[in-house]
């Protein structure tokens, strides 16, 4: 099959060669050793956990999952790839796949247990490598000036890394029709999850982050992160939050589902939070600081408390009382890549921190949006007991509607989450797309 | 739901308490600490590495998936499980089950990212614990001989242990009938494994080593770790080494089955291999040396090659030339607990190291077999090109009929294993019971 992305993928190559440059050359380097990374052993066991490769790795190659491996860039060479790949009849090879980099770059198959030799006059090696090894190369180990200015480069998405990026949104959507079709067959945590694997031909060690599959009250726990292998007797809610990685990239889409169970106002609300994730996506443009629409969603929230008289009084009085707070404690998104929670989201182009507001201490991105970079919108909702308990017994919680509260504590929560590419002149929605 | 397994779980645990009591009386221990773990971080990122807590603690509590948390023994006293359980909104605070030991542990919970304080003259700290963590405590930190004689008590199991490899092998025989099922409808090796999965009521991140799901010569790659997500055009067989994991207990079951495109020398083969494990798996007993068992299985192997007219001469030759080597590098077989390679395979009841025979480098139970213990029994025959290409350059080559081999190498290999228990006067199939 040729490769229809190969074309945007030397694009996105040639660029990558000369940002390394230039940030080698600001910081006085003539060699970067990338290292993609080794799966680790349970302790005192000869069992590996799962493994990811660093996402610098990734960068390059895309290959979440080629260990041992390394990539050298040098300006003025060929950017080389030492790929790990051992005669050995107890593992499979790795087989590189028909895809534009193991043309563009140079590739050696081999044993690289140790590193390849490299002929540098200041080499810089990062990744997960011991300082002892980065000595033996005569190597700074993961120099925090150049990891900062690589990082940044990770910001702002190449063509080939949106059409990635879009790609994987296709992909995890497949699996979340097939979760909700499970949902209404009436089928366990276990059981959804497996149906979205199937649909969306993963597995699970290979998800970029670990699907969230929450029916009824679990849809309240953020990072929920078991799956029961029975149903429950009502069918009040469903929440997934899943995934597809493709040549890297990440896919991190949230769907909610109001079940045959559902009560009517936990049904609206679901309605309502797609309207309120719509609003904040057309809110997306260059420009925008992102701490400001985070805090619009909070103002959405409360607005939406009040129409359907979860909440008395003013959305104002909502926002500044902490009551938005209690019921949705996360960030309104981060930044999307190679990793789900891609890097740089708290820092500058000038590698100055930025850190969230201490009345929002989860979000995850602080910056001013650019062209190129891909964000989550996740507007969310929820009923946590945990949170809801000190609203009760708070001077605001006077305004809250404890009995309809009472009624939607067995729905969990909502969350709906799309993928969004910011561009100069337009926003792209890499989920609604295939919707 | 009453825990049937309570009596005997009682029973276990006072086992254990006598066992500790006696290996720290013996190296002057006073208090012995052990450490659950806690799962890694990728490189770089903020997602974690999936989690298998520790042996030892597993020994105590059957808790694959606890971390965090720690378990305190100091004989004449209460052991002490502490349950790292934090008020988290982001997580599911871990739910304990109702099973034997959470009565008979004296169990806490609370938070437990350090070491609860321990008042003890000499204590010693086991699990993945920093030296520092271990300096701090006053405690000796994975001291090795303790390491070993705690290892050794692992190696007979209890009633209460054997009921749990029963129970796990159940399950994961009810996996191994849906790959078999999904395999004979043409479905690819993810689908095979996602069939396993739901067969058997698991999610991959808990299944106690890697599923083995191979089609056709995947099936020659003794450790196979990836799923095809496209089913092969032509269907000669499938190999399925896949266990199930019951209150940390490891099932570790492989069976091997013919496909329709298969060549009838290969299913008689695989017929064959099913005599050979019943003939091994009956020549189990106290005081049988499990190096002289693994030759014995080149034995069988060797005139099962000549009896199939795969080599020409005598099997004695067979096995004498390194024939049979080529055929099944693998061991026989090994421990087996609340690891899938249980420890001390290798190492005798003194503490004294058993390597394997240079020329069986990869057998991993080189002891002689006891009362008490559990082990699999899993001869294997297989098309390895890597193998069989300087067999075929050496002398023995000529004895071997390659024309045969050809038709056979895209069927991969044949492997039948069992999970065994040995008792005084009786060995008990924990696989076949369930078939």
């Amino acid at each position: 099959m040729p490769d229809a992305l190969a074309h945007l993928q030397m694009a996105h190559l040639e660029a990558l060669e000369r940002r390394y440059a230039d940030a080698m050359s600001a910081l006085g380097y003539d060699g970067v050793l990338i290292f993609s990374g080794r799966p680790a052993l349970h302790f005192g066991d000869d069992q590996h956990a799962n493994f990811c490769s660093y996402g610098h790795f990734q960068h390059w190659t895309g290959q979440a999952g080629l260990a041992h491996s390394w990539l050298l860039v040098q300006p003025g060479q060929h950017t080389t790839c030492f790929v790990h790949a051992p005669d050995d009849f107890w593992h499979l090879p790795p087989s590189l796949p028909d895809e534009g980099w193991t043309d563009y770059l140079e590739v050696i198959s081999g044993r690289f247990e140790t590193p390849p030799a490299v002929n540098a006059s200041r080499l810089a090696v990062i990744g997960d490598v011991a300082e002892a090894t980065a000595r033996a190369l005569g190597a700074e180990c993961n120099p925090p000036a150049l990891l900062t200015a690589l990082d940044e480069g990770r910001v702002r998405k190449s063509e080939y890394e949106i059409a990635c990026l879009s790609e994987a949104n296709r992909m995890a959507l497949r699996g979340h029709q097939a979760a909700r079709a499970a949902f209404l067959a009436g089928e366990s945590e276990l059981d959804i999850q497996l149906a979205y694997l199937k649909a969306s031909r993963q597995r699970e060690s290979d998800v970029p982050y670990g699907n969230i599959v929450g029916l009824g009250a679990h849809g309240a726990v953020l990072h929920y992160q078991h799956y029961d292998s029975e149903a429950p007797a009502s069918r009040h809610s469903l929440l997934v939050d899943a995934g597809y990685r493709y040549r890297g990239y990440c896919a991190d889409i949230t769907r909610s589902w109001p079940g045959p169970d559902a009560d009517p106002a936990f049904a609206a609300l679901v309605t309502r939070m797609h309207d309120i994730k719509q609003q904040l996506v057309a809110a997306l443009a260059p420009g925008v600081d992102f701490v400001a629409l985070h805090e619009r969603m909070h103002r959405l929230l409360a607005a939406l408390l009040v129409e359907s008289e979860l909440v008395a009084g003013s959305a104002e009085a909502a926002v500044e009382g902490g009551i938005t707070r209690a019921f949705c404690p996360h960030g309104l998104g981060h930044l999307l890549g190679v990793q789900v929670h891609d890097v740089a989201g708290r820092t500058s182009r000038e590698g100055i921190p930025l850190p969230p507001p201490p009345e929002h201490p989860a979000l995850r991105l602080t910056r001013e949006l650019e062209p190129g970079m891909t964000v989550t919108i996740e507007p969310g909702l929820y009923f946590i007991p945990m949170l809801l308990g000190p609203l009760q017994a708070s001077p605001a919680g006077s305004d809250v509607n404890w009995s309809l509260v009472e009624r939607l504590l067995p729905h969990g929560g909502i969350r709906i989450e799309d993928n969004v590419a910011i561009a100069t002149h337009s926003v792209r929605n890499l989920t609604m797309e295939h919707e």
